[in-house]
């Protein structure tokens, strides 16, 4: 018995925001089942921001190949299998891509695994919070290593994954206020998932709101947008905050160089700290020790520059600045 | 006896490079030493590209006060004290100010401790490998936690800081590449420091050196420059990569709104952490068993906007940056 399958395969990389043909709708035959195949039929797909990268660039998956198609998140089930794993009936999730029917070969790659029927709760749940917007909040409020007491902002809050974080600073004890772009939005989250402040970004004072509903200044930013928001976001960062990278969602549609850096650092999992030696001053001797060692066995060289008389301190400020000194740069009074 | 004291003074705060009048040099007679006080004779100041932060804007420290002598460390020699902690003689580093005597009251403020006479070694060590420099190169070497063989890149590497976090990397048996201004730069740092390689950024080529030079990647950036520097670092990072924000040179002369997310992470010690959540597989089930329990007694709440029809996922993506959903966003085939 041949299966019909529709299938949005992409088409063109987007320009902003997707564009009519950028994905098409196409039909395809489902070829019969090998050994070590199973035929799941989707349920459900999972739309969320981190397909607008995929369709466009390499991150920390490929991008999807033109003609290819298009990679999701699904909710399937197993309607005929060849695979020992899967039996008609099972539950699914797993990139399923957006079409009606997924060919299951155990691989990672495709990243499938079973969930059982839970009475009472939607299949879509396991899009969602028992999904990947669920681990990803959890893990991210995990590094984020919050404290009770402490003020944890959350931007883009009333999507998918923000919605849970704010939820799970709140099992933690922190001050939550998310940041939305609705007056909806932020009643949902304040009267419904219990936030103790949300600020609507598209209100021309929403910065001064921001301030007032972090008095204590913010020690973690839950970060999903970039650009303008986390910016304001960062100027009330406490000392020693934390920022969770976890998306920026801003710069997706739009080339912004400003927020290059940070899309590279979210990629890559990097780990940028901030730092300022005075934090240390406890351990300056210490320091010293180690340092005067690695110099008296010649470990340690340098190099100074040494500028004569007061007077020349300004120059040699500018000096730092042209690139006309190596090493330390010295006035001698 | 009255005793004549030069100094530095801001006047206005620079617009890029220091221009002439920002720093006046003043003349003023030093005050009677009151009980408690020394007085210190300057005999070498520390140029640190900070001091130009300094003059411009609150930081770490706050901007050094119009009409004030300008902020700046100092080596100085106790000329005379009414303080018990400070005899004639003794020699110190600290905040002396661009001038020639200083008087000592103690306070943390000023940050004063007495150093040793090392008999061979100059006096301004105790501003450079032993002094500022020293400690930041160690204390954010610590920070950006080196394993043996992983590669490490220092910006301004023929800096004060930059060339002795180098050598710190090499002890720790990094493979250590500077970048640096001018050949001659990367001549001493290779040929006198034993960096493995360097690259001189003024070259057109340079990123393309740079990758030459960093076959395996880089895993620490140890910055001190910002800008285009620090991204052509960045894209070349792996995975898990530390990146130690120690300085911004490219942007204290400039206002660079690209770098302003950067100089506040400096400031405020922060810690950008970018994240995927794939990285975390392995605790999938643990994650998802506690969000399932919050979510079984009530702590976590959802909202799905379900969108029917796959033909309808292409708008549904677009939905996501027009800020049309709420929740999580499905679609249902």
């Amino acid at each position: 018995m041949s299966v019909n399958n529709r299938q949005l395969v992409l088409r063109k990389r987007p320009q902003g925001l997707l564009a009519p043909g950028d994905l098409e709708l196409t039909q395809s035959t489902v070829p019969d089942l090998q050994e070590g195949q199973a035929l799941a039929k989707v349920k459900y797909l999972s739309i969320d921001p981190t397909m607008r990268v995929w369709m466009a660039v390499d991150s920390y998956l490929p991008a999807v190949v033109i003609g290819e198609v298009m990679r999701a998140f699904g909710f399937a089930e197993i309607v005929d299998s060849r695979h020992p794993d899967y039996k008609k009936g099972d539950r699914v999730t797993g990139l399923t891509g957006l079409q009606e029917y997924v060919i299951l070969d155990g691989s990672p790659r495709q990243g499938f695994h079973k969930v059982p029927k839970i009475p009472f709760v939607s299949d879509t749940v396991f899009l969602g919070v028992l999904g990947v917007n669920g681990l990803t909040a959890f893990f991210g409020m995990e590094l984020g290593q919050p404290k009770k007491g402490e003020t944890l902002v959350v931007s883009a809050a009333a999507g998918a994954t923000g919605s849970i974080a704010g939820q799970i600073g709140k099992i933690q004890g922190c001050r939550v206020v998310g940041i939305a772009g609705s007056d909806d939005k932020c009643e949902w989250i304040t009267k419904d998932l219990g936030f103790d402040a949300a600020v609507n970004y598209k209100h021309p004072d929403w910065k001064q709101k921001l301030a007032a509903a972090t008095p204590n200044g913010i020690d973690i930013d839950f970060e999903n947008v970039g650009g303008e928001i986390m910016h304001a976001v960062l100027d009330r960062m406490n000392l020693h905050g934390r920022v969770i990278l976890c998306g920026l969602i801003s710069g997706y549609t739009k080339g912004d160089p400003g927020l290059a850096s940070f899309a590279m650092a979210l990629v890559k999992r990097l780990r940028i700290q901030g730092f300022i030696v005075l934090d240390y001053a406890s351990r300056f001797t210490e320091a010293a020790t180690q340092l005067g060692q690695w110099k008296m066995f010649g470990k340690l060289k340098d190099r100074e520059m040494i500028v004569e008389g007061l007077e020349k301190a300004p120059d040699a400020i500018n000096m730092l600045f042209t690139g006309a000194n190596t090493g330390k740069l010295i006035v001698k009074i």
